[in-house]
């Protein structure tokens, strides 16, 4: 294995993760850190301060640096900085899910031209082997579908809103307790970080770009304990799915939302913050991968793996990795959401008067849309009822229209939530 | 990507679906396919019959085939083919588990020589990836454990047996029926199959050799419908093991046996002919991959997923793949099952006297072993009891010692099996 200087940028927790784990690779020798404050007192044995600086450029400037890991976050000024580093015929590690989505592919275009490669199989999953599979021992396939758990902060909160029967504002404030979402858990909550990672995961399934804007993204800040009851009641679980899919006219469906999860479909079995990854393929047909999505020490094993295997490769070419190559010229054709079909979850909240399930029925067959199942369960002390409706797989945008249509009516009260369905 | 001749020995199942997922990449030129019976009629369309032989040297032999793919399975002549294509300096892609597992340290000792790699991402789990995950992207990680289901036709009867309630003979008689078992199913339903699989697995992730003629193996067919019910009673779910452990002092612990799994295991889940493989390991704790472990199609994209990477390494080098070289000098310190601590499950026969489950606790007791859980249910016809123990954690040797003073009392009709569980 070749020996190889790194620099790395951020030391927060991903980085010290990695500062320990390298401690066992003698080859790979880290030669600079940059950090945000150089004074802050870090809590490492034996640490040699003197690695540490404030300016990241110096690392990416550095000529005895052969790779430069980034394990900071955020697109400013990571991007000008690993820019600068590829410009200087710097190998890149990183696991900076937002930047890749936001400005991968200007980053891959100029590491093409400068014959350096960009490594990544920390951004998505943590430390589930998914960006490097995909890239090189499943190439053979034509991926056509990704469904997965890639956010553990709001599978934690969904697994214990189920669990314990807990409202999801309670949920949230667990969570933050105990270390698994953050003070401001927007990024998590409302599916930012779950769409990055599918952005990810469909461009390199799909070959072709994906505009992280035209993703559709719904958060979990919705999801009510009723609909988990609800759910549970027919056969259910609620998660946040993110999903890429490719059709058979060559467009491409990528989304992030929660969706009702058959009990018996394995992405319904993947509890609390681990994470997990349908994928389907010809010829390989379904494959899951499942495990850790965050976290010091299995990011860690994401970063140096990807470390070590270009160190590797380093010793016998110059031009190491030619399967992890990601150049696309071509943007996908994304279809909006209302272009989508999905078998829907519908919790309508009705007056206690005649006729209400009539004409649900009415509106929905008006409206191409086959219900499966019904479900009222008795009146509230209101005199309202809930009512839960599952459909066979339907239009969106007829859904919708459906949905104004009960709006209109006198004896619909509300449309509590809607949801869709993976059976 | 670079262009390649290949020759494929074998054209069963697995060699036709290589051969139909090859067609799509033209770089990659079938050039000779040797078969047992030349005068086969193959069904597949257009195919050019000047590309059979009987003679599997023409291609191990052959100067203009740069990779040899090797799917036909057994020792002989497969050694010899592979040995003699590896003299001439031709790369191997092979599914053949059996080799890899007899004679494996050999042809990767001659490989190594020979400056040629041997590729077997097939040989274990079929379409999931987890022979390059390991040599790669997972390389940081110290793997101390692995625990899977790796044959698909104990998995498909097991299921079948719980789903169903069948007994074993009706089970394996359906499954070789709709084709899941073979005539003559010794090489599945005894373990053999999946301990040529956790050999291989073993080995590389524990970097030693693994002697597979000292891996205790124990199969399925002793299983019967009331274990299975004992076992659901009990909340577990009974599996065909493969397990690997690296213990702390350094020896392995590498078996294939029947266990009772914990229903939240999320190997208690994997149904009918999945495999599933359990990981885990320093820095990236537990991962599970699961899929399809059989089958043409998953096959063939484990087998032309490895002729593409070498096909793309090969552009840029001419020493692809360094971090698949597999050449372990040592041979690991494997246990004897003797040796390793279980927790168990205990089917006891008893005659219905009074003491008998004293006499069952004092003999554990004497014997270093704590039970966890006892059940009877009920009195049999012919005034004997079952009787069902769970222990907690125990030396096999103690639990062999046990039974053995247990069948010397009047009162213990039969062990009628003796099984061990995963939590």
């Amino acid at each position: 294995m070749k020996s190889l200087n790194i620099g790395i940028i951020g030391f927060g927790t991903v980085g010290t993760g990695v500062y320990n784990v390298l401690k066992s690779f003698k080859n790979i020798k880290i030669k600079k850190i940059a950090v945000k404050n150089i004074n802050k007192k870090r809590n490492i044995e034996n640490f040699d301060e003197s690695l540490l600086t404030s300016n990241a450029y110096e690392l990416a400037n550095d000529p005895e640096i052969d790779v430069i890991v980034e394990v900071a976050g955020g697109l400013d000024p990571a991007f000008d900085l690993l820019k600068t580093a590829i410009q200087n015929g710097k190998h890149i590690v990183t696991a900076n899910k937002e930047l890749l989505a936001k400005k991968g592919s200007e980053l891959f275009k100029l590491a093409k031209e400068k014959k350096v490669v960009i490594l990544y199989e920390a951004a998505v999953a943590g430390g589930i082997p998914i960006i490097f599979p995909i890239k090189t021992i499943l190439c053979a396939n034509k991926i056509n579908k990704i469904a997965a758990i890639l956010n553990g902060t709001t599978n934690y909160i969904l697994t214990k809103m189920a669990e314990k029967e807990l409202s999801y504002e309670t949920a949230l404030k667990q969570a933050q307790e105990l270390g698994y979402a953050e003070t401001d858990p927007t990024g998590d909550v409302e599916g930012f970080d779950a769409a990055y990672k599918i952005a990810i995961l469909s461009t390199i399934s799909f070959n072709k770009k994906v505009d992280i804007n035209k993703i559709y993204r719904e958060g979990i800040t919705k999801i009510t304990s009723q609909d988990i009851k609800s759910a549970k009641e027919l056969g259910y679980t609620i998660k946040l799915i993110a999903m890429g899919q490719l059709l058979e006219n060559g467009e491409i469906d990528v989304r992030v939302h929660p969706m009702l999860v058959a009990k018996k479909h394995l992405l319904a079995k993947i509890d609390n913050a681990t994470n997990s990854i349908m994928l389907s393929g010809y010829p390989v047909g379904d494959l899951v991968f499942t495990g850790a999505g965050a976290g010091a020490e299995p990011t860690a094993s994401s970063v140096v793996g990807d470390i070590l295997v270009l160190a590797s490769e380093l010793e016998t070419t110059d031009m190491p990795l030619p399967q992890t190559v990601c150049n696309h010229n071509e943007y996908a054709k994304q279809i909006p959401i209302g272009e989508t079909y999905n078998e829907y979850y519908i919790a309508i909240n009705a007056s206690n008067s005649p006729g209400v399930i009539g004409l649900i029925g009415t509106i929905c067959g008006q409206n191409n849309i086959n219900i499966s199942t019904i479900m009222q369960k008795g009146i509230n002390n209101d005199n309202t009822a809930e009512i839960v409706v599952i459909t066979e797989k339907s239009k969106e945008s007829d859904v919708q229209k459906a949905l104004e249509e009960l709006l209109k009516s006198n004896c619909i009260k509300n449309i509590d939530n809607l949801l869709r369905v993976m059976n």
